[in-house]
């Protein structure tokens, strides 16, 4: 119970924490006119979606214990779909910010990016097997308690690996645009960088903890 | 048994990739009089001690079922204090690599240095918990079956963070050195740093899945 409370008070930092580092440092939010400031939508959702909703959906059933199990189970269904809609909006934005841009920038050659959208892809898998075994009438009894090991193995599989994606993407970042002065200086922007990405290893640590213990 | 050999082969050919990469694209190893290569020495130890060595000694338990456990335990302890020698050397180098570069480059400014030197230092204090629960003698019975848990999540947890560290460390590596062609063109380098990064996560993914099954 009270780390289920840290859980909530990290995620939500992390969050707030993010929202200041775009906007005190890269410029806010922009639409499709100002590619490189649309860019910061793509860590903003991905941590509100990818990281903070996945990981809640994922602690549904332990943080609700005498809640009836179907409206559990539609509760993580529903969470997961809102970290999914979240994610597409991520996604879309950081291509943007690549193809709009003069000259463009090239897309999927990071290692982030490899394993951000295998983090995803195996997500939408995840997504569709959990439901045609656990909520869609028809499968037999048999056959769910077979998958139900393998669902939580690439569940978690799936969170830590977007984990992994979120801080790669902020070494990225960090690189790319704390330039004067630079990050190896440690000015403002790189230090709040670094407190990000302990947060989210914090936040990723206790969710696993929590789904396992 | 098969996902056993499977682990073996991945590690193998992740430390082969790296000895590739750092030998035909960064100049391969040197010495103190040449901090810049020197470096090269940082990922090769880290992959074969942090995380090769490191993932071989949580498996030794499930791969010789059969051998006594007190031999089992002694090799655990061995292999593990394995991977703290090479850890510390790669350590040593890349210290070595900032501190003795025309102008030095400061220290402990990335993400990538935090976590992986938090990393570290999980692993250190595990191995003296691990050591006085269970190879000293003394300690009752019920503190050392109480350990247990603690000591596996905390095992696992500085494994995947050395694991996501990596990630990190070859996604720095790759946009600072691979520029001509720039590593947002995938040139051949590029190529060979993401295969190393998925190899890091298939290697990960195998040993958290067999010690957890
Ligand atoms: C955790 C979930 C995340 C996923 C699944 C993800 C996924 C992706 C993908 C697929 C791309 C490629 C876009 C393209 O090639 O056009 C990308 C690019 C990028 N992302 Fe993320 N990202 C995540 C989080 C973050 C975070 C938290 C940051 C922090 C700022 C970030 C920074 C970047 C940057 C700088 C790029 C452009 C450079 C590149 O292509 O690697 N990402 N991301
Ligand atoms: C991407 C989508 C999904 C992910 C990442 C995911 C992940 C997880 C994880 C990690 C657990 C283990 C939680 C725990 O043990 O505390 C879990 C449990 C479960 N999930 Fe999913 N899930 C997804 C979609 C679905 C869907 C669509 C359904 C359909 C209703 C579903 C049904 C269940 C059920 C019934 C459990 C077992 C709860 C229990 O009894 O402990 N999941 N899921
Ligand atoms: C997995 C275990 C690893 C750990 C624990 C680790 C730890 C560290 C530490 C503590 C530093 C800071 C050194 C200083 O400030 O002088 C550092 C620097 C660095 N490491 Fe690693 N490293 C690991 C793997 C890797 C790998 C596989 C690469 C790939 C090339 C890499 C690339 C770098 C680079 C480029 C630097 C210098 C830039 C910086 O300070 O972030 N590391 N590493
Ligand atoms: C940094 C050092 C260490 C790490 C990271 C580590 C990690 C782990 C992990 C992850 C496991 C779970 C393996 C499994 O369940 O298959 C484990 C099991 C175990 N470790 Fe360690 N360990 C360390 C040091 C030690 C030391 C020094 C000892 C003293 C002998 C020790 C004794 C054991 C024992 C007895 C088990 C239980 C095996 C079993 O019955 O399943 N560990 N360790
Ligand atoms: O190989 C390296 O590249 C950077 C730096 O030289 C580029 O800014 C760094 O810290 C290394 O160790």
């Amino acid at each position: 119970k009270v780390l289920y409370v840290l859980t909530q008070l990290c995620g939500l930092t992390m969050i707030v924490l993010v929202a200041t580092w775009i906007g005190q440092h890269f410029g806010g939010l922009a639409g499709t006119s100002n590619p490189g400031v649309e860019f910061n939508w793509h860590p903003l959702f991905m941590t509100i979606g990818f990281i903070y909703l996945y990981g809640n959906s994922i602690l549904i059933y332990r943080g609700f214990r005498t809640t009836r199990k179907k409206t559990l189970k539609l509760t993580h269904a529903g969470i997961h779909m809102g970290a999914f809609i979240l994610t597409v909006i991520a996604l879309k934005t950081v291509f943007d910010s690549h193809n709009l841009a003069n000259p463009p920038i090239p897309n999927m050659y990071s290692l982030h990016s490899w394993l951000g959208l295998s983090a995803v892809i195996i997500f939408s898998l995840q997504y569709v097997a959990g439901f045609v075994a656990f909520l869609a009438p028809g499968l037999r009894e048999n056959y769910r308690i077979a998958m139900m090991p393998l669902h939580i193995y690439f569940g978690l599989f799936g969170f830590v690996l977007a984990i992994a994606s979120a801080l790669m993407g902020i070494t990225e970042k960090a690189i790319f645009a704390i330039k004067t002065p630079a990050y190896s200086t440690l000015p403002p922007a790189g230090v709040l960088a670094n407190v990000i990405g302990v947060l989210y290893v914090v936040f990723g640590a206790l969710v696993v903890y929590l789904a396992t213990e």
